[in-house]
């Protein structure tokens, strides 16, 4: 199959644009012809990109509005806006019938109610909620392909909806008391001159923050309550780590009734076995996210404890592969019928 | 008071071996006169420690035994070696009537089954573990000042004993059902030459280990068993921080019945207001690791969350200070009436 | 084209082992047959390089000796061995006719002499030396393709040669009175479990090493001389900075009489001009590491400083892949007639 | 002696100034009574730095202006401020008699015309330049303690006068030809919020900046050329590197007709032999800028390469301490008559 698609990019100029101009300036059916920047508008893209100095000679960014992007005759739109930007864009993308993949919080809630107690702002456009679908590949049911707007998870969501997905539908785990703790790499902050994400402010630094309700639980909550059908609150506590990419989620949850790791082992295997991007580690193995960070991989392990009768799940993953870009493009792929790994190996 | 004691330190050339060499080397009531190596007897210390060139001219590393330490006519040893090996040294010493303050494992717990449990191997000196008193100065009482063998307590016991300890002793939280998450900057490894602490390892990388029962559970749950007055069992995860230095511990547990923050901050506030390594931080801010590296405090938050019911704790500290070397000068600072900030600023 | 080869790859567990194994798995022109590593034999590949989890699944390392390397029936073979062991490789695979790139300094010198000058043994197989090339793609002429050895360049020399190449050839430098410093991330030393290298001793640290005489001078001073057409004489010094991957290199020499930057700019576009994997970066724009990283690009710069007469030339790469295994692959690239850059981008 | 000098810091939130507040927090000498931060007053100096925790209690940053710092009293004030507003401080203060120490450019050139042409803006105090004095304390004849303004030398500066000065006022080495290399921590640049300081674009990158003409050779060369009794011009490169702190600068000269590095190593002895601030190495030592960072030291190491007849020097030093703020309380020591090393050791 030689089809190839047109693609564009809004707001391409952060950590996650980066690497989506990156990985689709090497995907054999992608053809990326919009990449936008109000900031660098006009310059050519690898002279703010210098990753991609000597490639997409002659492409430069646009400083495109809502209207133009809808218009330009694309396939497929990705936005890589912060929440409220993105759904300005979304709406004449949606109206024009252009594929949209969403990478900010705007359509990853249902609920407007939750986004505004949430995002502190009334929902940019809530006409759009019934039309949007929140999609992790790995456990959305396919049904999602026949969308338009397509809402990519966040980093932190990821690392806990994989492990904990098929737990809660499995009816493993309990509504209530499971406790997840999560470090991030600095990206997930995205492209802040701000002194909080100074060198060395960040460098030699453990630092948690958004205790105890971090935006991201909201998106968390809701996932984990469709999959359980029954609200399930955990708690959640984010912090920060001295590196540049990658998450490591460490999640303490009690084992059912009588039961080691087994029947974790068993659900994830069953969701998860012969997927490319979920790597189900052996009894005594931990993930490292030093060996994700690069790939659209989540490494998954499980132990039990007898002690405690808790089990431990430790998921990891690049918040700017599996926890942004790569997920987008991972979408984009299955939606196109390319193959699911395109451009997304090594 | 113009006194002055003599010091030897043996395991010198570890990692919290030169923070006590170069702490003590400035200490205006110390003056240190033995320090040994078996891998780098006959050296100047400033050749094996070059933080220190330049300073304690003419003392070089010895090889001296057990016997040679215990005979050397010194007020007060630190034994900074392996499990194991610390014990070796400790029975002469104590023989002796030597003050030692060892910052091994090797007398942190009460129980020689218990250490074999957990170290898997017999403890090495049964028959001194009745003389031996674990110390740590803001939680032990006072009358450790007649022991001759203090136990200083481990880095992350000390990250976790601090913020729970006047807690479980207040009764306010159950003996189950906390959780507890601990990172560790590299050195807590000591200087091992492992492919696992190899720079391009750990330099990008997230990653648990010892769950679900790493060895400073034996000490952290024998410690708070005692203030609680019933049998303490925690849900403790470390990980592996690319930091040279380092502990953040983030605490799961529940609140007292019907109670916000405000019991565990009296708490705290009647246990350390006042003490000069025990920082306090207001409802709303962060621990961070950067702000206690290179001091020897502890700096503690709170944070109640009404959706949950449960208390988050942040705890962090140094490990080769507060978790390791600071803590052990404090307990000589006590210990010899000094002024207990003595050595230890900034 | 859809024709593919058979490759192994010999000492695959090392940091540039790992690379070619990741970049060759998603080669779509290289089926990955053999992959090498006396230490882990028996284990699969992705036991030992969890990076590469859930891809190469079914493929061991095996403990192949030459003669059955030689044998099995490949098309190309790589070895990233130690100096020394390769050649002992190598041996066997040439008189098999095996296409062979080498990633070690055994075949870079053409001197024997030399070689023991600088690398203090005797050469191990002198009589391979007349047939194997020395490749730097971007430099030497396109006549190598008919040899069976091929001697990958080191990730300094590379780094040097590359600037300085086409300068020396086109006589715009002296043979004596160029001065070039470099720091180089810790991968460039190897997987070895020495002290030096430990995440404590290396996080934070700049510090040289092998001044004034490091082994990749003799291979730099070779290909200089032979450039020149006189024997060039270089001050080289090189530094190990705490980053896991890149080199940075910044040379100054006397510019040309009465010339400023003009020339330099010249023969490098004459010699770079469309090659995909020299960045030439305009007046003003200075290197960064963090650009090449990941990539397999040389990224150039030159400063004229009319103060002192002298240009100051800054050029970075990735140690490991330009440096190295990206390079190699290059080399199979060009050898096979694939395109240059399959398997390197992005 | 139990006298002690009351003291004002002004700009005391940026990284110098966070430096000399924790310093002079435990300098036994030393009443810190007065911090200035316009943007932080009235908040407590240990809610803005949190190193500080615990210590100071009661001190809040003061909004002082230059009328008020000068009438306040005090025996000694630093100005830890941006060239241009250290000068509208010192005015006052000077007038005032009151002793300063500026760690800022605007007192280092003698030349207001020099200063302009480096800094971009005419010298904001040229009447005051005839009273200021450069105070590099190991190469400054002592003649500087009777001046009320003293100048305190810049990060670079001092990482290559200390090496260079006696050298050149030996005789050893030429007005032309030194090639200078320096790398350095990113608090270098201060607690600017700007991208190119961000975590994530400093974390692993290697990058060179203000190369041919960085600000910091207007000092360098007014200092070289006094002491050489001609004018002297070097090529100095520096980059940043990604350590919070340290400078690494490695120098490359020719050596002196027919020597070694012996001639070099008996100026230094002779200029620095007992001088509690300065590492000299032993042949075959290189230094490491994990070593001295933490402390107010500079280490020095000098090769000779026989092959090319130059000499390379390493010089290594924390660009914070012996580049900033210990230098100046150094300076502080010696003015007032205490212990040269009061309040710099550890």
């Amino acid at each position: 199959m030689s089809q190839s698609i047109t693609v564009g990019i809004v707001g391409a100029a952060g950590y996650s644009g980066e690497v989506l101009v990156e990985r689709l300036a090497a995907h054999p059916r992608v053809r990326l012809e919009l990449v936008t920047s109000r900031q660098h508008a006009g310059k050519p893209v690898a002279e703010v990109l210098p990753r991609l100095r000597g490639r997409l000679t002659g492409l430069r960014f646009a400083a495109a509005g809502p209207e133009e992007v809808a218009a330009a005759g694309l396939d497929l739109v990705f936005l890589a806006l912060p929440h409220g930007a993105a759904a300005t864009y979304a709406r004449p993308l949606v109206a024009a019938g252009v594929r949209t993949i969403d990478l900010s919080a705007d359509f990853r809630l249902s609920d407007p109610a939750r986004y505004e107690a949430f995002y502190g702002s009334a929902h940019p456009a809530p006409e759009l909620l019934a039309e949007a679908r929140f999609v992790l590949p790995e456990l959305t049911p396919p049904d999602w392909r026949g969308a338009t707007l397509i809402a990519a998870p966040g980093c932190y969501p990821t690392s806990i909806l994989v492990p904990l997905g098929p737990l809660y539908a499995a009816g493993l785990l309990p509504p209530r008391g499971v406790v997840i703790n999560s470090y991030s790499g600095v990206s997930g902050a995205g492209k802040k001159a701000e002194e909080l994400y100074l060198y060395c402010e960040r460098s030699g630094s453990l630092r948690p923050y958004g205790i105890p309700r971090h935006r991201h639980l909201s998106e968390i909550e809701e996932q984990l309550s469709a999959l359980a059908g029954a609200e399930v609150v955990v708690q959640f506590s984010p912090h920060l780590a001295p590196v540049p990419r990658g998450i490591m989620t460490t999640i303490v949850a009690p084992a059912p009734d009588g039961a080691d790791a087994g029947p974790v082992r068993e659900a994830w295997e069953r969701a998860y076995g012969g997927r490319p991007f979920v790597g189900l580690l052996p009894q005594g193995v931990f993930p490292d996210s030093r060996h994700v960070v690069g790939t659209n991989r989540v490494d998954l392990a499980v132990t039990h404890d007898p002690r405690t009768g808790n089990l431990v799940i430790n998921a990891t993953l690049d918040n700017l592969l599996k926890g942004a870009s790569g997920q987008a493009i991972q979408i984009m792929n299955l939606w196109h019928g390319f193959e699911e790994t395109e451009g997304l190996l090594p």
